[in-house]
């Protein structure tokens, strides 16, 4: 049976594209980065989308073609391999679309090059030089941690980069999760990886406050004033704290949702398809809540993290970790027991080597119900009667890491229509070198020696609505205080409800001093209650956007940073607010800058909206050696969508697992009591 | 056994209390309002905590004398009662202080006086012919839902009133709790409670845009186009739905907590203390962190719900929910496996009627513990090893019912130093009636014929730190964009992160745009780490200040809602940002507006900061019936208090309890395995 057309492709389809792939270029060798579902155009998929929600049988239903988009180089007569992308239809096994990438774009980063950056480190007379110019303690060995090269500025050359951070491992603790950073070497090499060579070793300042931006202030005993900080239970001095007790979470009828078709969820009136890529990770895709149409697409589809250090060598810490790297291509192997609680269901997706063999990723997705206190009370005073909902959540969760940082991402469905997406930070904050006793505007010394940077993560969701169908409009609702006046206003408690429509693709940003809200509504829908379209608004958080100059290189690469909502109109593959390559960008091309640059009509359109928000991470001592969550929601409500609160009907019953504490003194087995149920 | 000088009054104090009262007004009738703990004054009650942190035996300490604060009438001979106030110490059975209200303060209002107005109602001719000028439909009884006056207007004679929101309510269901809110009938009666007596009915303007302010355009069958909007499960056309499955929260081994001396709270290294009075609800005291001082006092200190309809009458919708009503008088009594799940402690307090009879209220506030995700993570890509720490939180919650409103208050300690101060917004909102197939410029048709009114809510939150001690300086930052320049930022990627102290008694507003945080540093420390003055962070939320104009009645009594954070010099006493007296005030008086007008030095003092924030709250049709929460939290986190995230010990270990859904079909019993443990 076919898959669903928004279904991920499966292993067999992913090894059909392959093949053709290879047989549409048998003397060439290729260099496999990925092959995913090239999801079918918007006009293709919404035509069988509503033949599907009409209730016509699979059997009866006419699916687009299944597609695989397939990204590679071609190793050529001079070795330079060139960056290729086909489509191929993995039922015909026809190529239908081929591009040869230009020059100045770059494909995103593979393991394989981290690990030939490793590689070419360990082997270049330089850089062993330049490890060899510092005395290490004993035991110390040098890790390589490869990254991506930033952007390009003006004065350099066209080529592919990648840069790596140095650190020093302590071996005596024999244990290969000792942590490094805590012991950061201030150089940086550059690798040319066409060459496969060290083109360059940047030296690091150490210094601090007052010090030149460049001066090495250093001995050469780089890493005597620095000191473990570990964070594997085994290597911390006292171990894990013994008295945290036991919580589980147990379903004993199993969970509320339900998993077929590989893709589809559904769960307490919500309807709505998971998928996986290795570009932006889970994407949800046609929300549907008790039949009605919510959202066509959700998916995180960027995030930038530049660093703040004014040394100049740091401009190029800037990571775009979708575009350079793959959100997908990232995620964890997520473990039962640890990621989630409850009854867990894990999807998996597929990878590709460079060899072309196809990788099972296990556990890259897991779908589960959480509590989350109360959804709604209310207690009727004269009667004393309390009626409680609780807040059951349905979560799809994955999680990333980029070298020494981890996202956490979730989308959370409620029981009252609404959905949260979530970003949670984490990780171990990126660091270097600094001399003893010195501090730094650059960022907050963590550790002995170790300097971590102040940065931004900004990420950006794109959210293509499809409230009562794909026509919908964007609003803009402010609340603004009106003048003391005998004609409106004669108290002063008034204050007025303003709406905007947007209509033409544009910018605009967050206003809380406004309660600026946006809201997606149906302009051909009316509520029946209230007389409104039908809509959903969009609460995005008001965080700081961008802070590099304008026109410095971080900012070029990141238009998207400098708003925090873009309304576009949709067209179809433009997925990416970024824009489609980000690896060594100069500039942002093809993002939602290019894109609202259209100026295209978004009023009663098929729109796309692109929420951006982050956090400006200036560490605290508290976020090493692993940082504790930084959570930011963007809440999607309802809002005149439907008739009532749709959790209105959530059974008020008592939990009878929950229990009391008999007494005051520390619980143990026994020392609680049920008793009411 | 005395109690801690932090505890609330027992029942045997309180009962002291009121017979020595008694006995000083022997000659006197007196009408109880609330007894309750008179805290020590803040040198007495240090002096002491030093002394018990400092190890010394309970019985070695001194504590201070245990006074109770007592609120009540006392009737003379024209029968008007004076509000009066008397502080007696319990042990020696004294009064200490003893203070007659004048006039033109209003003590806070009970239950009884509600009582008097639905009775005062009742018997008055004038309400029931205004009444009897409707035809109700068959079965229909009338409901009088009692509310504070508001605020008194220039032209209005001081006197102590009370206004009915009138509905109708259809017994036909024969179910108390039918939803009475869906039948507004177009009346206010405003009492005089020393005469007894309705001395007004305001008619309502139930017009839609474009209708005058005061215009009676209703028909005498006001109900008729009107509809039933139920939230008891009985109710329900179609019952509380069947399929979302038992989630259980259990705790084997008991929870992590310990309660003892009645409100000593240990969990995770955390100590504290909790306690509960009348006006505030739930206090949290004497916040040590591994027996580091961290807060004295946490507190929601005030709320204000200001309406926007801008028809005359409603200006007098403006609540003060803990200065009018006392949060902790309206508390809820909390139920097992309702209001938390897992291993429950909960306290109980007691209030005082007004025949001075004291009365146990039970399970005012809940202590529990909750999983609320992953609290860090770090994956060594290299190995492949993923460390993970769970977010375990403790939570103390209250839940408070104003007439149609409810709020969920909870503090969220964490394993990371952490805390959260939540509001969860829900209940039913407030409305008025509107004729059919109108919309209104004042708030959204949420049932036909009902008008939600536009409101805010604006949350005051005290929090009285003591980082390392009790002199603390408020250090507000932000971090800003820099031109590009040569010298200090070459290649414009740098920001500036500013610091600016605060040296006198002031307001701030939020700036997301700046990243503005406040800091409560101890300028007298330093830490090991980086350098810097240990302190907390205080992340509020930024949302929208009060609306109505500032020379409003309403932002005439609320000064406090108009900044978003103040920092004050503390003063015994000093404990509501929106002044003792909020009961019909015309204006704030003695809340953060006048605190701040004293121009104290606070840098390096006892400072107290009240951080405001809020919901500016334009109905949707789905916060009916009853509303789905809205949540706001301020965070406090540790910056630069601790060496190192304070959880890098939380142990990594599986939660063996967790079940995989085996199959994609919808889960049922059996439908999941284990299998990793």
């Amino acid at each position: 049976m076919t898959p669903h057309p928004l279904s991920s492709l499966t292993e067999a389809e992913t090894l059909t594209a392959r093949d053709v792939l290879l047989s549409l270029h048998q003397h060439e060798v290729l260099i496999f980065r990925e092959i995913f579902l090239q999801e079918p155009s918007k006009d293709v998929v919404v035509e069988y989308l509503e033949a599907e929600h009409s209730g016509e049988e699979a059997a009866a239903l006419s699916p687009p073609p299944r597609l695989a988009r397939c990204q590679y180089d071609v190793v050529g007569g001079d070795k330079i391999p060139v960056y290729q992308e086909s489509v191929i239809d993995v039922s015909t096994k026809k190529r239908v679309d081929h591009e040869i990438i230009g020059t100045d774009h770059h494909a995103a980063l593979t393991i394989d090059e981290f690990d030939i950056l490793v590689k070419v480190c360990e082997e270049s007379p330089d850089f062993q030089a330049a490890i060899a110019e510092f005395k290490l303690p004993e035991g110390f060995e040098v890790v390589v941690e490869p990254w991506p090269y930033g952007g390009l500025e003006d004065t350099e050359e066209e080529s592919r980069y990648f840069q790596g951070l140095i650190f020093g491992q302590d071996t005596r603790t024999k244990n290969p999760d000792a942590n490094f950073y805590a012991y950061p070497l201030p150089l940086i090499p550059v690798m040319d990886i066409h060459q496969r060579k060290i083109i360059r070793i940047d030296r690091l300042a150490t210094g601090g406050k007052g010090d030149s931006l460049t001066g090495q202030t250093h001995s050469e005993k780089i890493l005597d004033h620095c000191a473990p900080a570990e964070y594997v239970p085994e290597l911390l001095p006292g171990g894990a704290r013994p008295d945290l007790k036991k919580l589980d979470v147990l379903q004993p009828d199993g969970p509320s949702f339900s998993v077929t078709d590989d893709s589809l969820v559904e769960w307490q009136k919500w309807r709505f398809r998971v998928s996986f890529n290795p570009r932006e990770g889970a994407v949800i895709h046609d929300v549907h809540y008790d039949k009605r149409s919510v959202f066509h697409r959700l998916s995180i589809s960027e995030m930038t993290v530049p660093y703040a250090d004014a040394r100049p060598v740091f401009v190029r810490k800037q990571a775009f970790d979708f575009g350079d790297g793959g959100a997908g291509n990232y995620a964890n192997n997520l473990a039962l027991g640890c990621d989630c609680l409850g009854v867990i269901k894990y999807f998996d997706g597929y990878t590709v080597e460079s060899d072309g063999s196809v990788k099972k990723q296990p556990n890259v997705i897991c779908l589960h119900e959480q509590d989350n206190g109360i959804e709604w009370k209310h207690t009727n005073w004269r009667t004393g009667r309390a009626v409680v909902a609780r807040r059951r959540e349905l979560v799809v969760q994955f999680i990333i890491t980029l070298a020494n940082y981890e996202y956490i991402f979730a989308y959370k469905f409620d029981l009252s229509g609404g959905i949260d997406i979530e970003t949670r930070a984490t990780g171990i904050v990126s660091c270097v070198n600094i001399d003893a006793d010195k501090t730094s505007d650059y960022g907050n010394v963590v550790n002995p020696g170790v300097l971590a940077q102040n940065h931004q993560h900004i990420f950006a969701v794109r959210i293509d609505p499809a409230i009562e169908g794909h026509k919908n409009t964007v609003v803009q609702e402010e609340s603004h205080r009106v003048k003391m006046n005998p004609e409106t206003n004669p108290k002063g408690n008034y204050y007025e409800v303003r709406q905007t429509k947007i209509d033409k693709s544009s910018w605009a940003d967050i206003a809380p001093q406004y309660n600026r809200v946006f809201k997606i509504i149906n302009e051909s829908t009316k509520n029946k209650i209230s007389g409104k379209p039908m809509g959903y608004k969009i609460i995005p958080p008001a965080t700081q956007l961008l802070l590099a100059d304008p026109d410095s290189l971080q900012s070029q690469r990141a238009t998207f940073a400098q708003h925090h909502l873009w309304v576009t109109k949709y067209k179809d593959n433009e997925l990416y607010a970024g824009g489609r390559f980000t690896m060594q960008s100069r500039t942002e091309r093809g993002g939602v800058g290019d894109a609202v640059a259209r100026n295209d009509d978004v009023r009663d359109e098929d729109v796309v909206v692109w929420s951006v928000f982050g956090l400006t991470h200036n560490p605290r001592v508290e976020d090493w050696p692993v940082m504790p969550v930084e959570i930011h929601q963007i809440h999607l409500r309802p809002a005149d969508f439907f008739e009532a609160n749709p959790s209105i009907d959530v059974p008020s019953d008592k939990n009878c697992a929950s229990r009391l504490v008999v007494n005051g003194q520390n619980g143990t087995a026994g020392a609680t009591t049920n008793g009411h149920c």
